[in-house]
Formats: structure tokens, sequence, C-alpha cells
């Protein structure tokens, strides 16, 4: 695994638990956790159960022994690391973004399809999707439980930038993070919208905005600046933190999205709703264990929502756990997408997200910045008209 | 009062009832009910308790007993019976839409204002800022509970025409109508946006769709068709049944909107929240007795949006009512809205909304069919920039 | 009408629109407010649309030209009016409690047998039966749709006495108020307990507790006591706050039910939920438009409970007001109840719920008194094993 | 660790995750897994990363390699293993119920006193004091953020025997499990009452029921009933299933209890209100990541049950895991369990819930029978007025 921020902690508890709820064909084990700073290093690997560390990526790629590369960095170094473990046979879970710009992930699209050639499996962590609920909903709707789909609305909505005073990050500068709230969560919804209604979007219309232009520097804040009245010293936002736009799915249906990072009191509220001729299923991450279904050919006087506790062995996963009515959290996406990729990778089947389908993520995201930079406009993806 | 259906039985209770529950300086009296079927008008003025009927409804604005004119009829009657109520001298509430072209809305603006100064009163039927949570959440953000705003959504979802059998009508005919969802009830939140936060509109990007494009004819469906066989007609839809579009309030804070009658499972999902730099504020027409408010300045761990049930003596109208906890319904809206005219009327003030806000709105309206009609581009306001 | 305070607004505002909305046979008009002082009176009348009054309940009696007394005075006048009005011929609205001693109680439901014979009609004004949410539920428990009912939860929970320096009112005297909470929201969750599962409680063990035994007496409060120092002053709560009891139907089936004013943050949650061996149905009247409804026999991994709002034309009561999704309020119940009883009257049946089954609400109330004054021990209602 | 079921899989992961989310001085290694079956053990021992397995418990008790003894097993053994363990110098984990009877817990109790001179820690699994949601509540009530307690409600809500069908188990039969729903579900409410008010329950009234009398053997329905038609065959339930019962807390404060197996649609409502005189705080498991929290002392007008989403740094436990908003799961109370454990050992401190708390549980659960056995009336505990 190369990286041990938040997303190492996450996905290494993922490979230390899979196999202990999951019947799976092979057993993963923790081998070397590659990173930049020596000391955090250790101490995460201790943490985590890696039995070796490296500072040099690329060991892990030349490591013999080594199968799976679970990369974990920020997203301007996926390109390079998930390019070489592709062509060194590796199988290979990437963390979202693919990487940060179109170029490269059809680069990476085609590197995974040659890959997939000579049986090396490629999977990018859109990890929602394997919240149950959200899993449900996909089947709900392929099964043909709404009828035809009619709309899609999605939101994702958070609050941690609403304070004008929280201190100036990566994520905020353009050069490292590519995108602010579109790409870092607008691309969530994105993903499920398209697997959810099993649809490509096509088209967007998109509005970008930067609320709080300016914010402290890191240092500053933390009385680290050095000399002189640094206190008031303010760094420059470059990426946005609120993305509206609209989309328009293959077939004409139009979905209304939003990613906001000045959404105050919405903690993670990641919203996608489906309406559909006959039914429609409504889900909120902030209560991740519950679907919303409304049936429209319930008797009448009977029709609402109702409130699916997704935790029954009819619903994805769920039976790999509790009794019904024990929930899940955040954490078991991971463990699913590790289940998923090493039943794949077992059986030697392609496991999902693939590649190709971040592209096309990337794809939208990049269609919604040219649109927002033409007046909202709206912009067909490659080869669709808008 | 002109017009005698679903509106007019609102408004008739509502001018029964204001006095019974608000001390007001006038007592109103149902005079006059005009409309054009005579048989369905004497049934009409006996339920809703009027004194007399007419067919001619010139005889209202000629009427010296009468001092108020109440306008229920479809919009494209407005212009011409407001504009002759109010040169007549008559206080005038006119249901919304104002109007159906802002050329008309900007003529009875006009005629307002000249009519102000000779003391007749006018206010545009926009009921639902009458809610006592909508009110109150005006009234929090005004007082600066939430801070600097930074974001609105709102949403007015319904689902009666997902099915895509249910029968043409005159809402569903651009030359009748006017426009569908965009203005039957996209106007609603529009109106609740500007006046919640205190700020207009100046630019919109928008979409407009028509999901379902032909319905069976109504006499086809109710077999009345005649001869041959007709069960399989259908008419064209020439008005949308979704509207999404993005806003740019005055001061450059984003709105994202929608408005839909797909949207199935949503009765009357009339929603809107506003973010801001310290707070949020959160309602649902579907339980439109409450109010969620988020206060970010609460202590660490007790941050978290609040449901207050909006029937204290501290919220707006709902001392007049029942002792806590015990709800409001729809139509007191114009229960409300009554009473605040016949205060407004006594106490020789001026009401709201008036024909300039309902202008307004008319212009949103307008430029939103504009972006819609130019590739969602942005369109500014009249003497706004895009 | 006898009593003009809080419920003679609300049964005075139901006398004036229930023919306004609803086809009754008779048009109810409002002649006469009985009331002692007669400024109030002067004033009430006025504003409920009163054509007279008196300081003399006698003269309603006496008055030829009344067909129907509705008595919204203290329960401890309830059986001396009623009484009277019975064997006038008048037919007889009596506010809840229908009095408030068993005795008294089953004298009224004799005299309105009697009454009944000469085609008197008299309903006790248990209103929230015609919460449509709640006439729904019946209706589906009546229909089988939840199975054979296995147990019943419910409460009416406020918190108005949680403030221990809330002052004292005659509700908080035994002499005054007969009873507490138990008797003056307990009544309630067992008039609909007994009237939604369609089986009659025979047995009961309870708690009763006041939990601040004593409250500033209402003119120390204002300031009004008079000579020294009396701002300390505090009087003895003679009645209960808290109520808790379990109850036995005929045929065996439990329920559990709570009366508290000591309920922090609840301000009208009345709430009743009937579980079955087929489905459930759960309702919160802070809620009122909405039912709980969930069927065991939904396919698996759909069920839940589906949130239904009662605004259809397939809920009782809604088809004669607003379009779905537009909810009512707490006065609807009052106006639901005058329709059916003018419809009653018109029709010469029964209306509901009888004197008798006012009478069956005493009889559990003090039956739970019996128990609690005797640590709790089951005590089975007249004729029936404990 | 001695048992391998639903529990064993909780408590390993637990084991096993503890240290890698929390800062812990000892870094558990799980050793032996003791069990009856060799062939489900060996599956067992490898799914969870046992390094070894026996058949004969006593062998975990002699090695001296093992320092905690985790019990996993049904009930009625936990008395004779826990009694080994402790005189045996191990810390010691049991899974509720500490034992079947008062007897044996006060045995239990007294012997963890006497082990807890030596050194050796113990503590009961009452796990959902784990829920940060209910941790926090346990804080906000002892930090006087609801002022003076003034009642509590309790529901623990399921619906797995609703069905008359379900087929026996174990747990039906007194004989093994000792209770039903009172045992089994009423007990968690009981421990988290008393933990969250700070206060012992000293006095109950109680009533049991078994709604379903008879179940179908669980070999008739599973066709292994052997010759003749035995797919009729019913064997009698001999504990409830559903337990109503009120309490007296020392101080006086009452509260509503009840566990209930027939609650159609809930399908783990653990559910706990606490009022007091300045706030109140409710939960319900199905919903784990919120509490509710309403605050009296809120301005007028804004208040009202705040929804909390416990996965602030600021919420006990929550630091270790995600970002605000990535809620956790049922496993996580476990995990959190095993955390506190391994700190009091290496902190030498006692952890919580001993066997004493435990052992007021179990006497809680006795009077409750022993109010049953009386018709219902109070039964106060052991040294304590009914």
């Amino acid at each position: 695994m190369i990286g041990y921020g938040f997303m190492g902690a996450a996905h290494s508890h993922a490979w230390r638990s899979a196999h202990r709820f999951f019947d799976l064909p092979l057993h993963p084990e923790l081998r070397t956790l590659a990173g930049r700073s020596p000391e955090a290093l250790a101490e995460a690997a201790a943490r985590y159960g890696f039995a070796q560390t490296t500072t040099r990526w690329q060991d892990v790629i030349e490591d013999p022994e080594i199968d799976v590369v679970d990369i974990c960095t920020p997203g301007d170094t996926h390109h390079e690391i998930a390019l070489a473990a592709l062509r060194a046979g590796k199988h290979v879970l990437c963390e979202k973004p693919l990487a940060n710009s179109v170029e490269e992930c059809e680069e990476l699209a085609a590197a995974a399809e040659e890959a997939r050639s000579r049986g090396v499996r490629s999977i990018c962590g859109f990890s929602y999707r394997r919240t149950p609920a959200l899993a449900y909903a996909r089947q709900l709707v392929a099964d043909g439980a709404i009828g035809e789909i009619r709309q899609v609305r999605a939101q994702y909505l958070q609050d941690w930038l609403s304070d004008a005073d929280a201190p100036m990050t990566w994520r905020l500068q353009k050069d490292k993070a590519g995108s602010g709230a579109l790409g870092d969560i607008g691309a969530h919804i994105i993903d499920l919208a398209q697997w959810i209604t099993g649809t490509d979007i096509e088209g967007v219309s998109g509005t970008l905005q930067t609320v709080v232009p300016t914010r402290p520097a890191a240092g500053a804040m933390q009385g680290l600046g050095g000399k002189g009245d640094t206190s008031g010293e303010r760094q420059e936002v470059t990426v946005d933190d609120v993305a509206l736009f609209s989309v328009r799915f293959a077939g004409g249906v139009l979905g209304s999205f939003e990613a906001s990072r000045m959404a105050q009191g919405r903690k993670n509220a990641m919203r996608i709703e489906v309406s559909g001729s006959q039914g429609a299923v409504a889900f909120d991450f902030e209560r991740m264990n519950e679907l919303e279904v409304y049936d429209a050919k319930a008797p009448a006087g009977r029709q609402g929502f109702t409130r699916v506790l997704t935790t029954e062995p009819e619903h994805p996963y769920a039976a790999a756990w509790w009794p019904t009515g024990h929930g899940l959290g955040y954490e078991h996406t991971f463990t699913h997408e590790v289940a998923d990729l090493v039943r794949a990778i077992g059986e030697e089947s392609d496991p999902s997200p693939s590649f190709e389908e971040a592209l096309q993520v990337q794809r939208v995201l990049a269609a919604v910045e040219a649109s927002a930079a033409d007046a909202s406009r709206w912009v067909g993806l490659p080869g669709r008209s808008a």
C-alpha cells in the first residue's frame, strides 16, 4: 500500500477485515507500506499491521511477493504509480480520483484495458457504491422497480469550509488538488448517479464558485509562521467550494447536481434520489443504513416513502454482518470493496468501477469546468452532443 | 371575489375566518361572487357565504359598496381585472401569477404604484410567505441568526405528472397557462428565496424539459370522444414539467433551484434551505409546522439541526391560534394573508408582496426561459449583468 | 354553546366551517353563547359569530329555536348541563370529560340511551378520532391490514409542567379538575386505542406521580399577592403530572400507556402504535398529517415503515379539503366532528363517540386510579376480571 | 475466548481492531478459541484469527500465556467459567447476562471484588454503553445539561417473533435462556438507564406476556423431524416475548420500560429518553449515530430537539475514527469495549460495567419477574422499599 493518511487507515482496516466476514477465495496479507516520512511511516505500519516499510514506492512495484498495489496517495501521483503497477502486472486498487486530468485518465484506462488481457485486475475507489443501501437502490432500479427513469437529483453537502477562518490546506489549491468541491465530492455523486441508473451522462451545464476567496495561511494559524506579525496573512483559495450543475443522461433524463462545502449543518449529506415512472429511491449518507423507497403501484391511500433499514439478508453485503437492525458504518464500504476485488482476482473476473468508468467521471468533471468557464452553456461529452 | 375554483374556496374561508382569530381594525363581509357559469356560481356563493353573484366581473368593480376585489381567476385574466379594479379605487388581492408576461406585470406594478398614492392597497397572493415557519425563517435571517448568507437551495417537488397517462389539462397548454412547473410552482420558491434572504435575484441559468410530451385528451379519457376509436388520442404538452435553474442573488450568492412535477412520491415538497456563515434554516412544506434551524455557534458537540415546532407564541401568526404543538394547515396561509391585508387597509400601510415584488418574480421566470432557450447561458435581469 | 374558552374558539370555528367544506343535510347557525362574565361573553360572541348571549345556561336549554347544545365548560359542570339538555330534547355535543366521575358518566350514558329512543343525538368530544391519519389507521386495522393485533403502545407527552415555577392553575387542583395528566390527556389515548383496535380495555395496572408537588400561587407570580412577601408562596398540586399504566384489552392484548406533562421538548406528542401479526401503524400528533404503516407481507428487502401523507382523496375527510400534500391542522378535527354530528342528526343515525364510549373511558381512568392506590396491582373493569 | 457464535465474531473483530484505532498501552493477541464442536471451532478460529483451539475451556484458564478470558458462551455457563477465570487470576470480559440468577451473580460479584484486590480486572459486556451517542448522553446528563432528572422512558423493540410460525429456539425455553425479551433485551435498557442517569433502580412493577405460546419445533420446520407427520408439531414457549414495567429510581424518578419482540417493523429500536427540568436527551439505536438533545434554556422560539450527529471529535470514541458525518456501526461498540478494557488493564484501573453493576441489573430483572408473578404489585430491590 502506498500512502498512509486517512485513506490508508480505512484501506488497511478493510484488507485486515474482509476475509474475516466474507468467504473469499484468497486471504490477503499486508506486506509493505510505502510513504515519504520514515518516522510517520514506521508508526503507521505498526498501527495498520504492515510487515515492512519503504520510502521508495517503486519497491512495492518491484517486489515479486506483492500481488496487489493499493494507491492511497494524493491524486497527482496516481497516474505514475498506477501505470507502473499495471505494467508490472500488479492488480491495482487506486483511490479516486483516478488522476487529475482527462488525458491521464485516458492513458490509465488504456493501460488497464491492456493489462486486463494479461489477467491483471484494476479498480478505482469509488467506495460509496458499496454502501448496502446504494447497491440495493441500483438493484431496484435495474429490476424495474421504479419503472422508466424520469429524473435524478444528487447533492453532496458538507460544511467544513463555512467558517471563513478555517485554514488553508492543499485541498484548496488548484495545482495540488486539481479541483475543489466539484472533484473531491461531486465526483462521488456523478459516479453513483451513472452507476445506479446504468446510464452515462452525456452533457452538462455548470457553475462553480469560490465563496471564501482567501483563508488564513495554515502556518499563521498555528503560530508557526516564523518572524513578524503573520497572524493576518491570508492565502488565495484557487478551487471552487460550491459547484452547481445540471446534467443530461443518455436518453435525455435530466439531473440536478450540487456539491458544496458551504452547506452549514450538513456534515456528510451525500444524497441521491432517482424518480421513475412507477416509483423512486432516495438516500442520504448521514443515514447510511436506510433507503427510502416509493412505490407508485402501491394501493391508493397507502403510498409513501418506505424507510427500509438495509440490514436484512436480502440487502447487498448485509448477510455477512450482524442481525437485522444492527447498522454498518462508513468503513464497511471499504471492506466490501476489498472483498469484491479479492473475489474478482480469485475468480478471474473484472471488478467495478473500472478505470474506464473512472475516466467517464473525469470527463464529466472536465465538462462541468468547461461549461462554467463559458457562462454555463451546455457542453457535450466527447463524441456526444451538448 | 372573482373566480370560485380551488383558490376561491381557500380565499373565502380566509375572508370568513381572519377577523375571528386576529384583532383587525375592520371586519370583512363577503358580498359578490363573480364567475362565468350561473349554476356553479350560485352553488359556490351559497357554499362560500357570498350575498350575491354576477356573471359580469365588471359589476364587482362598479359596485360602490365593495372595497376589496379578490381575483382568483386563471392568470391570463388578471391583468385586465386588476387594472380595472385599481383604477376604480378598489383594494386588490390578486392571486399569483400577477400576469402571464413581464410587460403586463410592469403595467400592473405601475398602476399599483399610482393607486398607492391614492391610498389604494394591492397585494399579490404568494401566500406561502404566511406560513409561520417561513415567516420565522425570514425573521431569523434578518436578525443575523445565520450570519452572512452563503448559499440557497430551493425545490418545489410534486409528482402528479409522473403518470404518463394523466390526462391533458389547460395547465399543460402554453397558450392558456403561460408556463408549466416553472411558473406555477417555481414562482413560489423564487418569491420565498428573495423574501427570506431580503435580496433580489439578478441572473439565472436554466433548463426546461417536458418529460412526457403528449397526454391523453381529457375527453378521450372519459369516453366522451364521440365516434370512432379515439381512446388512443393524445395531445401535445406545450409547457415544461421540469425546470432546473441556478440563480445569482445581488451580492453574488448562488442558489440552486428545481421545480418538478415528475418527483415521484413528493406530494407538495416545497423546500428551501438558506446556509449562512453562522447557521442555516431549512423547511419542507410537507411538514409545514416545523423549521429546522442550525446554529454554528452552539457549543462543540451539540451542533445539529434543531427541529422547531413553530407553534409557540414567539412564532409569527401562531399566537392567534392554538396551544403549543397543535399545528396549522395549508389554508391558514390564506387567513394570515387576509389578516395582513385587512390590517394594512385599516392602518393605511402597504401590504406585501407588492405588485413590484410580483413583477420581480415574473422577471426571474422570463430570464429562466430566455436562458433555457439559449443553451442555459446565464441571463441577467433587466439592468443587471448576467 | 355554553363556554367560550379555548374550546369555545375551536368549536365555534367548526360550526361556522363544516357546511362550507362538507355536503351536509343541515346548515348550522350560531345562536346563543352562554357564560359567566358578561363582558368577556359579549366579546367572545362577537368574535365567534353568535347572535346573542346569556349568563344563564338554562336559557339555551329552554330556547325552542335551539336544536343543538354544545358544552365547552369545565368538566365538573358537564353532568348537570348535559342531563338538562338531553331531557329537553336537544342534541348534545359534550366536550370530554363526559363528567368527573364514573357515576355521573353512568347517569349521562343512561340519559343518552333514553334520549336516543326519542331521536335525540349525543356525542362526546374525543375529537382526535377525526384526525384523518387516525381514522385511516382505524380503517386499516379493521380491514385486517395488520393482521391479528399483538400489542399497543400509546403516549401523550407534553412538557408545560417541566418548569417547577410554572404557576398553579385549576387544572392542577383535584377538586376542580378531577384528575391531572391521566384524565386530561391520558383519556385521549385510551379512547383512541379502544377505537382503533375496536376492543375495550378490561384491566389496568397503573402508577401516578406528582413530580412537582407545589407551584407558585398564580397571584403571587403576577405580583397581585397583596401585602407582605408573598413572592415565595407556593400551593400544593393535588393531581398527577405523570401517569404510567399497562392495560389489557378484551382478548388479552397488552398495551403500554404513558401520559406526562414532564416530557421536556415534547409539545403535543400524542402517539399511538398498534402492532399486529402482519403489520403495524404508528402515529404522532406532532406530525398529524402523516401515518406510518408497516406491511410485514411486503417483499423481503422492501419492508419498512411507509410514511403516508394522509392528504389523498382515499383518506377520511381529506377529499373535502385541499390537493394532495397540503396538510390540515388541529382545528380540522373539530370541523370533522361537527360535520359528522350534523350528518348524523340529518340522517337520524347515532354519532360516535357515544356517551357509553365516554363512560368506558372514564371507567378505565377510575381503574388506573384504583390500581395506583393499591401498589399498581391489576384492577379489572366492572364485570371483568383483573 | 470461549464461544464462537455471533458474539464471538463481534468480539474477535474488536480484539483485532481496537489497538489499530486507539492508543492502547498493550497490544492484544488472539491465542486460543475454545468451543464444543471441533470442526466448527477450527473454521471459526481460522476465520477469527486465533492461533489455536481447544474443546476444553479449562485449557484457556490453565494456560499461563493467557491474560484475558473473553466469555461468549450461553448464559448458563458464565458462572462456572468466570469464577474459574477470576480465581486463576485472568482478567475477564463476560458477555451479558453475567449469570442466569441473582445468586450466581452475587457470587461472581464477590469473586470479582476479591480478585480486584489482586489486580484482576473484570467487565460485563453491556456493550451498548460504548455507543458514542449514549456515552455522550450520559456525559450531558452528568454535566447538568438537562437539569434535574424528571422521567425516563426506555424501549427495546424488535419484531422477529411477530410471525407465529417463526421456529422454536433455545432462547424461547426458560431452562436454557432463563428469561425472554425481559432478560435478553430488557436488560440492556435497564443497564443504560441506570448508567446514563447515574442512579439505581430500587423498585419495579411489571407484567410479562407470551403472545405466541407455541411454535413449530425447529426440526419439524426443517424436515428433520424423523418418522411420521411431524410437520404440525409445536412446542411450548416458556419465556416472555413482551415485558412491560415501570421502575422507580433512587430519589423517586419514575421510568416507563418496554421490551418486546412483537413490535412489527421495529428491527432494533433500542430507545431511551431522559427528561429533565432543563432539557432532554433521546436516542434510538436504529439511528445509532444520532442523539436528539433538547435545551429548555434555548431562546424562546428556537427550542426543539437538536439532531446531533455524534461523529465530532468532541463525542466519546469518535475522534479515533473518521471525519465528521461518517458514521459508525454496531460492531464499534465492542471495539470500544475492548479498548476501554485494555486501557484499564494497562493503567491498573477498574473498567465498567463491573460485575456489581451487572448484579444490579439482574436484581431488577428478578424484581420484575416477582412483580409480574404478583399481579404487578410494586416490588422493592433488596434492602430497598417497594
